[in-house]
C-alpha cells in the first residue's frame, strides 16, 4: 500500500514525540508500505513566529510573513527525517519548493494548483520515507506561500491525491471524529465511518478535527481519510465516499458553533434590490455572512436578520452605518445586534431519505424550553440559532433525542 | 553606486535592531545607491536549532541539519524586509534557492559555485532593496546547503562579486579590524586600510572579524570590503588590494591564538618516510595539524613536534597510539603533550621588503623572559609558540615593540 501520514503540531511538539512519529512511520514501512509523512510546525512555533512579525507589521497577507512562518514546518521535517534515521530507517525531507507544491499567489491562504509527485516516488524507490513540509507551497514565480491555518491537513490529502495513495492518515491528539463534542456531552460516540459531505458540514459547523479544504480535496480525488490518534493504535474515523449503509442513519453528528453574532436591520423598504444594497458593502469589506433570514410583512416594510463571525460584528455594523445610512439610519438606529447566540446543527446524509428530522429537532428544543431564533437548512443539515446560554443544553437534548449515544445499527431503526 | 551590506547575528538580534538595519539600508538607498542586504540568523537562533538537532543526532554534516539551521536566516530576511517596508521603503527577501546561490553538496560546509544575479537586479529595477539570506545555498539537485559558521560574510562578498558591487560593507558589533585585540592591549588602533593577504593571515590567526573564505573571495574578485559597526556611522576598516603605501608598514597586526596544543614525539628513527607515517593517520582522522617542527640529532634519532586544535589533542594522541604504536610506543610513552601553549604572530606585507622583523620579534620576546618553543614563518607572517601564561605579555610586548600604538605614517619610519 501507499500511505500518507499527516501529523499535527501536538504530535511533533517535542523531540520525544517526533521519535514516536518516526517509530510509527517505520512500523508502517516495515509492513511493506511506501510511506510519505506530512508534518506541521512544532506546537507553539507558528505563534512564536507570528508574534515576532506582529512586533513590526500588521498585514498577515504579506509575502514576507509566509517566508517567516513556513520555517516552522521546515524545522519539523528536518528533525523528523533525522529521527527516522536515528532509528535506523532511511528518510529525506522535502520543502514546498522541492516537491513543487505549486499554489496560487494568495499569501497566507494559497490554494494548491498542482504537485510534482516524482521526487517522492524516487524517494520510495530508494527505500526512503519522504518527510514533507505541510502548510507551505511555492507560486509560479518561486515565492514561498502558505495555505492558512490547518493547511497541513490539506497538504496531506493533496499529496495523497497526487501519489494515488490508498489512504491519508491524519494523526491528531483526539482519536477520531465524534458524534458531538465529548467535553460537553460525555455520551458522545466516536464515528467509525462518515461521508465526505457529512464531514464537510461538521467541519464547517465547528468540529475542528479536519480542515475543510482537506475534506473537499479528499472528496474531489476520492482519497480515503483516516482520522486517528498519534498516541494510540486504535482505529479512528474513516472519511470516505458515501455508502449505502450510511443512509440508514438519519443523523450522524450534532455540533454547536459559538463564534457567531446576529444582526437585524428593521423596517427596511420591501422593494427589489434592498438585500443586494445591504450585503454588497459587507462583502466588499471582507465580512462573511452566514445565515440570512428575511421576514416580509404586510405594511410594505421588512426585517433582515443575518449572522456574522463574532469578531466581525462591530465592523459589520460600522460598515452598514457608513455605506447604507439611508437604510440603517446615520447612527444605525435601525440595527439591532446580539452577540449572545449560538448555532446548533444536526448533520446526516440520511436526512435526504428521511422525513421529519426538522420537526423532531424543533420538538426536542421546544421540550427544553429553548426558543429558536433563526433556521437554515441544506440537504443534509439543519441549523438553528438559539440563545448562547442554551448551547450545552441544546447539544445534549439533540444528541440524546437523535440517539447518537447508541451504535449506528440501533439508531438506524429509529 | 551598488552597495552590498551584510549584517551579523548581533546586528539583527532583536526587532529594534532590525529596524536599525532597515534605517541604514534606506539611508543608503536614499543617497542614490542600489542596495542589497545580506543577513545572518538572529543571535542565538542557530545555536537553539543545533541544540534541537543534538537531541536526536550527532552528525553535523547531515543534509537534514542544513534544512533545519537555514531557517534562522529565513526568519531574518522576512523580518528585515518587513522592517524596511514598515519605514516606507520597498523590499523583497531572497532565500538561497531564490537567488540561486548554487553550491557543491558538502552539507554544513558547502562552497559557492555560482550566483544568479538577475533576480536581484530585477529587484533594483523596481526600486526595491534586496534582502538576501546569508549562510545558505542550494546544490544542483535542489538540496539546501549551508556554508559553515560565519558563512554569511561569504554570502555577502559572493553577492557583491556577482553583482559587480562597488563595496561589500560587513556590519558587525566592533567598529573595524584592530592592530590587535583591544581587550588585551588597550592601545590597539583601528586599522584604516589593510590588504586581502594581511587580512587572510589575521583571520587565520584568530582575529574573528571576517570569515577567511569571504576574504579569499574578495581577493579573487577584487571586491573592496568595508568592515564597520552597525551601531555607528564611523568609517571602519577597508580590506582592499595591496597598495604601495602598505609596504612601508612593516607590521600591520599582532595576534594570539590560544586554542592550540602541542604534541612532541621523541626518539623517532631518523629515516625517510617517518613524517608521512606519523601524519597520515592524523589526516585520515580529520585532525588538522598546524605547525610542524623536526629536530634532527646526531645519534640517528629525531624528535617531531607539532600543534593541533586543543579540542583534537586527546584524539590525536589516541590515533597515534592505535595506528603507529611502533613509533610512539603502545602506551604512547614517547608522546609528550602540552595544552598550556599559545601562538603569537606578527603580520604585515611590509615584511617582504624589510629585513630583520624576525630578529626583532625574538628580541622583544626575549626581553620579557619569554621562551620560544616553536617558530613558523610565511612571506608576510611570523608565528611563535610560547607558554600560554605569557599570552597577554607577549602580545603587549610585540604590539608596543612594533609601534602599533602609533599611526602607520609614524610606524613606517621605524
Amino acid at each position: 500500500m501507499l500511505i500518507v501520514q499527516k501529523y499535527g503540531g501536538t504530535s511533533v511538539g517535542s523531540i520525544d514525540r517526533m521519535m514516536n512519529v518516526a517509530r510509527r512511520c517505520l512500523a508502517s514501512q516495515r509492513e511493506g508500505n511506501d510511506v510519505a509523512v506530512v508534518v506541521s510546525a512544532m506546537s507553539g512555533e507558528t505563534n512564536r513566529l507570528l508574534k515576532l512579525v506582529a512586533e513590526i507589521h500588521d498585514d498577515p497577507n504579506d509575502r514576507e510573513v509566509d517566508v517567516i512562518v513556513s520555517t516552522g514546518e521546515q524545522i519539523s521535517v528536518g528533525l523528523v527525517a533525522l529521527a527516522i534515521r536515528k532509528l535506523g530507517g532511511k528518510a529525506r525531507s522535502f520543502l514546498g519548493h522541492q516537491v513543487k507544491i505549486q499554489t496560487d499567489s494568495a499569501f497566507a491562504r494559497a490554494r494548491i494548483v498542482s504537485i510534482d509527485a516524482e521526487p517522492v516516488k524516487a524517494c520510495f524507490a530508494a527505500g526512503e520515507i519522504a518527510v514533507i513540509a505541510g502548510f507551505q507551497g511555492v507560486d509560479e514565480r518561486g515565492n514561498i506561500t502558505t495555505l492558512g491555518r490547518g493547511g497541513s491537513d490539506t497538504t496531506g490529502v493533496a499529496i495523497a491525491a497526487a501519489l494515488g495513495a490508498d489512504v491519508c492518515e491524519i494523526y491528531t491528539d483526539v482519536d477520531g471524529v465524534y458524534t458531538t463534542d465529548p467535553n460537553i456531552v460525555p455520551s458522545a460516540r466516536k464515528i467509525e465511518r462518515i461521508s465526505y459531505e457529512e464531514m464537510l458540514e461538521l467541519a464547517s459547523l465547528g468540529a475542528k478535527v479536519l480542515q475543510i479544504r482537506s475534506v473537499e480535496l479528499g472528496m474531489k480525488f476520492g482519497v480515503p481519510i483516516h482520522v486517528r490518534s498519534s498516541f494510540s493504535d486504535a482505529t479512528g474515523t474513516w472519511v470516505v465516499p458515501e455508502e449505502r449503509e450510511m443512509e440508514k442513519v438519519v443523523v450522524s453528528g450534532v455540533t454547536v458553533a459559538r463564534d457567531e453574532a446576529k444582526i437585524t436591520v428593521e423596517d427596511l423598504p420591501d422593494s427589489p434590490g434592498i438585500a443586494a444594497r445591504l450585503f454588497a458593502p459587507l462583502s466588499d469589506g471582507g465580512v462573511v455572512v452566514d445565515m440570512i433570514i428575511q421576514n416580509s410583512s404586510t405594511d410594505g416594510s421588512t426585517d433582515m436578520t443575518f449572522t456574522v463571525p463574532s469578531g466581525d460584528r462591530k465592523r459589520a455594523c460600522e460598515i452598514l452605518k457608513r455605506e447604507v445610512a439611508d437604510l440603517v439610519g446615520k447612527d444605525g438606529e435601525r440595527i439591532i445586534f446580539d452577540d449572545e447566540i449560538c448555532k446548533v446543527s444536526v448533520v446526516g446524509v440520511g436526512m435526504r431519505s428521511h422525513a421529519g428530522v426538522a420537526k423532531r429537532m424543533f420538538t426536542l428544543l421546544a421540550a427544553e424550553g429553548i426558543n429558536i431564533q433563526l433556521i437554515s437548512t441544506s440537504e443534509i443539515k439543519i441549523s438553528c440559532v438559539v440563545a448562547k446560554k442554551y448551547s450545552e443544553l441544546a447539544l445534549r437534548a439533540l444528541h440524546d433525542g437523535f440517539a447518537l449515544d447508541r451504535p449506528p445499527s440501533e439508531r438506524a431503526s429509529l
